[in-house]
């Protein structure tokens, strides 16, 4: 940020009054701009025993498989997000939502959240984010093609529970390794990095 | 927002290509600034039976009591940013941090997040944000000066859990009614917004 978007004078990397950390202040109107995470919503959305997963048509990950999601919009909810999500990534129509997974994902200042939901139909189809959607038993999920850490492990838990059909939050971090590869660092669960 | 943060140059409102909805765009580098929602993240600190509560030193809502809160930074997880809040408000100090309810604030744009946390000693205070910070068992709570709804709700489900110490999420939204009072519509739970 170099510019004021209410007045365009440059903008300083100072610490306002009563302030304890270095902020864009604009250099002639004053104005404070704070920078805050953002919020990435998907869906987990459940079929019988099966789970719906999108490949990815953009980049990055072009060519994995991912669940429904991006970037949550002013005016809605978090369930709003993650039902228009499911619906542009995968032209599916979702219900019953509940919130199962929240990834703090702090080296690129955003927090994941993950809803478990009824996928409510066989009425589905790619979008124009996605090359393909499909749905996937346990044995059938393309572990090695899993576009993200977050949706792996919301996947691995969501198998996990499945059978006592008991579904308790999961909260975790994802972090950098010294070689830059994500991986989960779980508050309240167990996660198989490797 | 008026002016490209980037290059200083006007930004008009138009949909971008690939996209849905407008977006401030820069007429001359073509920079798309995005407006997403911001999360709040508040702590609930227990002790026995009791919760600490803050009364608001600043606006809105001065001299009302509220939990420890405020603006998620970049950097941080929503734990960490739990456990921050809570020090600069009361001074106090908490762990054992557990995800309780999440509230919708569509109006403002920002999604409010309690964490149901275990006040680790009385050696507390109040912070430059608080006029005083003081522990209050059921019956003691000020319910008619409680400063924000989201927190009312999320202190009466707390009291209602507490016997079984059985703690689920829940989810609601924050709307506004006819006259612009912020109402409580709970996704799974029950809510008097009398």
């Amino acid at each position: 940020m170099k510019y004021c978007n209410l007045c365009g004078h440059t903008v300083s990397l100072r610490i306002p009054v009563s302030d304890d950390r270095e902020r864009h202040v604009c250099n002639s109107c004053g104005e404070v701009h704070y920078l805050n995470p953002r919020i990435i919503v998907c869906s987990l959305p459940c079929y019988e025993d099966k789970v719906l997963l999108c490949k990815r048509a953009i980049e990055p990950r072009y060519g994995l498989w991912t669940l429904p999601g991006g970037f949550m919009e002013n005016g809605e909810s978090t369930s709003q997000a993650a039902i228009r999500e499911t619906h542009e990534e995968a032209n599916a129509h979702i219900d019953a939502l509940e919130l199962y997974s929240l990834f703090n994902v702090i080296h690129i200042n955003q927090v994941h959240l993950f809803f478990r939901a009824r996928l409510q139909n066989l009425d589905f189809s790619a979008g124009t984010e996605s090359l393909e959607v499909a749905l996937f038993k346990h044995e059938e999920v393309p572990w090695d093609k899993i576009a993200f850490p977050a949706v792996a492990s919301t996947l691995q838990q969501y198998f996990l529970d499945l059978p006592d059909s008991h579904f308790p939050l999961r909260l975790a971090d994802v972090n950098l390794d010294k070689n830059n590869n994500r991986i989960i660092k779980p508050h309240n669960f167990s996660h198989d990095n490797s």
